[in-house]
């Protein structure tokens, strides 16, 4: 070693941190792969796929439940009505749904539970990626249950309405009269809280993917809100910020459940206002080609 | 230089190129800042929000339009059922809808337009995040552009369930009998493409937030499939992926809009079969507290 030149002992050292450092740049690349959320995935268009899913299935590689075999396919067949009726069938369900507002006042009457049944059972009719199903309607009737849900709520929602959301949201929102009371949350005889199930479980206990969790559930809660407006009973869907662990804690749901939407559910309360808002027309969501 | 001994020098360099790994690596770090999707958020409940837009609004922040004047506020009342006719409704509605099935195999005879327009405007009754209404719906019955939707969907398709979507993916789709030859796109009356609008513009051309613009089209999507139930169409929620942006310049949308959904409509092929699934039972989505 002492008998190499300084020049030739420059050119050794400089060669040696520079593998190191590849190495080490190596590394760091395999380690940022996991949670590689900022990873471009050029095969993924990001505005159709629910990250969640997806994520989750590259974090765990192997623990994941090998899907089901081929089941049979059986022929179908639908009911069809003569034209005239789909425009009339197709007219009044437009019209019955169109009378659907958010309703942030809600009577403490209570609502019979097979009603509340029956939509559940509508909303889980949804499609879902891969007929997966990743949906849990937890319907809380209980008094002291929907109070502690409304701390949980409001504590939150006042850090929101104060410190988180900024400015802008808070004055969109103004229009709607909305702050960080929630009455209804003691009021309303039953909330519904909608989990997703960002992943499930096989009969073995091995993890199953939900594709488009997200999406699945949120078509399954516009079923749901189709169905009370059919059942003559209102609601308004909510999306607390940060409340989502809290509840889940308190009601018990596993990890792999996350709070989507809350609904307050119930009869308008005889004072209950709404804003004056108007819809879109049909050419201004609608292009024919 | 020459004066340097072979020890001196060989701190020296690994000094140096230490300290250059350094800078780089910083550098590193500072590049991945602005797309680090990553970036923790500790006041955002994760599964509450949707990121597009939430987003958009950090990185344009002084552009957007200022929320319009707090609206009106008018009573409010519904119509209210017998409790028996409540349970009548909900359960029909529900016993509608177990029927609907997600069709794959669709009749090329037209549909009524009227009914079409009916089940996108009962879709655009749906609630969405402060009132924005972030949905457009291309009806397409051209049958050359359903052509070149095939051919792009087709394309893509073949890539996905040969290179990208994985194994596990492709076996899971496996017993829903579903690969990439869609005839459904040229067969189909009507195929509706369902573009989410990630951010509005107001009438001053500033641009408009949406919040929570994937949940909100989502639940209008799960109205779409209940009115098209309704009215004795079938169709089947498709989300081709990496489609999105060749069919949204096809279609002449604009940057603000990304494919969500993509729903071929139309009467069911007197052929048509289904995978012989069942649902969840109630007490298996539904859990009261």
């Amino acid at each position: 070693m002492f008998l190499l030149t300084p020049v030739l002992v420059a050119v050794v050292c400089i060669l040696l941190v520079w593998i190191f450092k590849n190495a080490d740049g190596g590394t760091k690349r395999r380690k940022e792969e996991p949670g590689a959320r900022a990873e471009p995935r050029p095969w993924v268009d990001e505005d159709l796929k629910d990250s969640t899913d997806v994520h989750q299935a590259d974090k765990d590689g192997g623990e994941w439940q090998e899907p089901e075999e081929e089941v049979e396919h059986i022929p179908f067949s639908q009911t069809r009505y003569p034209e005239k009726e789909m425009v009339k069938r197709s007219q009044e369900f437009y019209e019955l749904l169109n009378k659907r507002r958010s309703v942030r006042f809600i009577s403490n009457e209570p609502v019979p539970m097979d009603v509340i049944n029956n939509v559940i059972k509508a909303a889980g009719t949804a499609p879902s990626g891969a007929h997966t199903e990743p949906w849990t309607f937890v319907a809380v009737k209980d008094p002291d249950v929907k109070h502690k849900i409304r701390e949980i709520v409001e504590e939150e929602e006042k850090i929101n309405y104060l410190k988180r959301m900024g400015p802008r949201w808070v004055t969109d929102l103004k229009k709607l009269r909305t702050n960080w009371i929630k009455e209804y949350l003691d009021t309303a005889p039953v909330l519904i809280l909608v989990f997703k199930q960002v992943h499930g479980f096989a009969a073995n206990g091995k993890k199953k993917i939900h594709y488009y969790n997200e999406i699945s559930i949120s078509i399954a809660c516009g079923i749901l809100l189709a169905a009370l407006q059919n059942a003559g009973l209102v609601t308004v869907p909510t999306t607390p910020l940060n409340c989502g662990p809290p509840l889940r804690v308190l009601l018990g749901r596993p990890a792999n459940e996350k709070l989507l939407m809350l609904l307050p559910v119930g009869y308008p309360s005889k004072e209950a206002t709404v804003p004056d808002l108007t819809r879109k027309r049909l050419d201004q969501i609608m292009v024919t080609v």
